[in-house]
């Protein structure tokens, strides 16, 4: 552990996390994401901007997944989630690459993975005065977009293979025909709402790589009840 | 009135409309459409495929709109939407023209209308031995297809004039896409869940000609309650 670092409880199986408060820390967002996606027995899954490593070490759990790759550009973030990788003796499923994942089209074939997962950056980057930090670069497109990252998923995809991506409800017109044109084709959409009084703030999308069109929309994930209490369904989600 | 036909009261200030049972009839999808279409006072309205009129006579009500335009292909329905503007005295304010939607941009001016809404086939029209009757060609796409439908919205729609349109949410990239593509960008989504447990299977949506991205995805308009009766949402749309 390094200085600032803490370790967090996954809450899921025995698994434990290396981040560092000062940086970016992982949302609730990732566990929904990796509670969507659906990996089968052997196959492999690419996790596109992993960064903490939170959703191919969730998925190690919960899936019998044989190979979990992860990229993040970003080196702290990356150097946390090799050293979390090997604090829970993953090391054998779990891949942690630093680098670009533009250029992964270059070190993998194409079509090598069955799954691929994305939580990538939600808002466009407008350029500042300041450089951007960490949180900015997680949060907004500093090194990547969501067209460039959707092309990406594309390329690394089996023909048949699934991608599950979560981003803000806003942008839904921009995921969903990105992911079209790439040639994945919208199969479900899995909206979330904060309370049930408030509008629908997410959506988890997954496609089909090479799908027909025909989409399986349902009915939204409610967060929090009326009481400001997780709903049963959330509760079950953090249990598995 | 014409043999097989019957007067239905809409449920709406005075207002009736003339349908036949033994061919199309309006659904709850044109009375929600009705009401999530936004018209200011004085705007001109176009209703692409208007069938029995419902839905700009319903806006004759709910509306300060000044010109009600519905176009609808097939002749027998064309009729009685003419009858029934005449039996409810609207024929100052809503207009009902035969023909092929297609070729409404020879009639009008491009930009032409504030706002134009559609309630249109479902479902891609496979061709079959027999040739397609009145409830068909109201439920599949024999006379148009979406993306044709679509496109002409969008010429006849002014600068910034809003598009209105329901469909089933298996074809809501197939919405999203076409509007964008079209020029009309997808500004809200209004889902609708039969049940509260049962899936989205209908999609409201709000696109503007020459909008910016950006959408609002409201919280789903659930139709009938744990015990089948209609939610007080349905009961309020009901009683406007």
């Amino acid at each position: 552990m390094k200085d600032g670092e803490r370790l967090d409880d996954l809450e899921c199986g025995t698994l434990r996390i290396i981040q560092d408060k000062r940086g970016y820390t992982f949302t609730m967002d990732a566990v929904l994401l990796a509670n969507f996606a659906r990996v089968l027995p052997n196959e492999a899954v690419l996790d596109l901007g992993t960064g903490s490593g939170v959703i191919p070490i969730l998925l190690s759990h919960k899936t019998k997944a044989k190979k979990l790759v992860g990229i993040e550009v970003q080196e702290r973030l990356c150097d946390m989630a090799t050293r979390s990788v090997l604090l829970n003796g993953l090391e054998e499923r779990v891949q942690i690459i630093h680098g670009d994942m533009r250029k992964l089209p270059d070190y993998f074939d194409s079509g090598s993975f069955d799954v691929v997962i994305a939580n990538p950056p939600y808002y466009p980057f407008e350029k500042g005065a300041e450089p951007p930090d960490e949180k900015t670069a997680c949060r907004s497109e500093v090194h990547i977009t969501l067209a460039e990252l959707v092309t990406t998923a594309a390329k690394l995809l089996k023909y048949g293979g699934n991608f599950f991506l979560v981003m803000k409800s806003e942008r839904t017109a921009d995921v969903l025909c990105t992911m079209r044109e790439a040639g994945v084709e919208p199969k479900r959409i899995l909206p979330v709402q904060p309370t049930p009084e408030k509008r629908i703030d997410t959506v988890l999308v997954e496609g089909k790589r090479g799908g027909k069109p025909g989409l399986i929309f349902e009915k939204p994930l409610v967060v929090f009840d009326k009481d400001g209490n997780y709903t049963a369904e959330i509760g079950r989600i953090y249990k598995q």
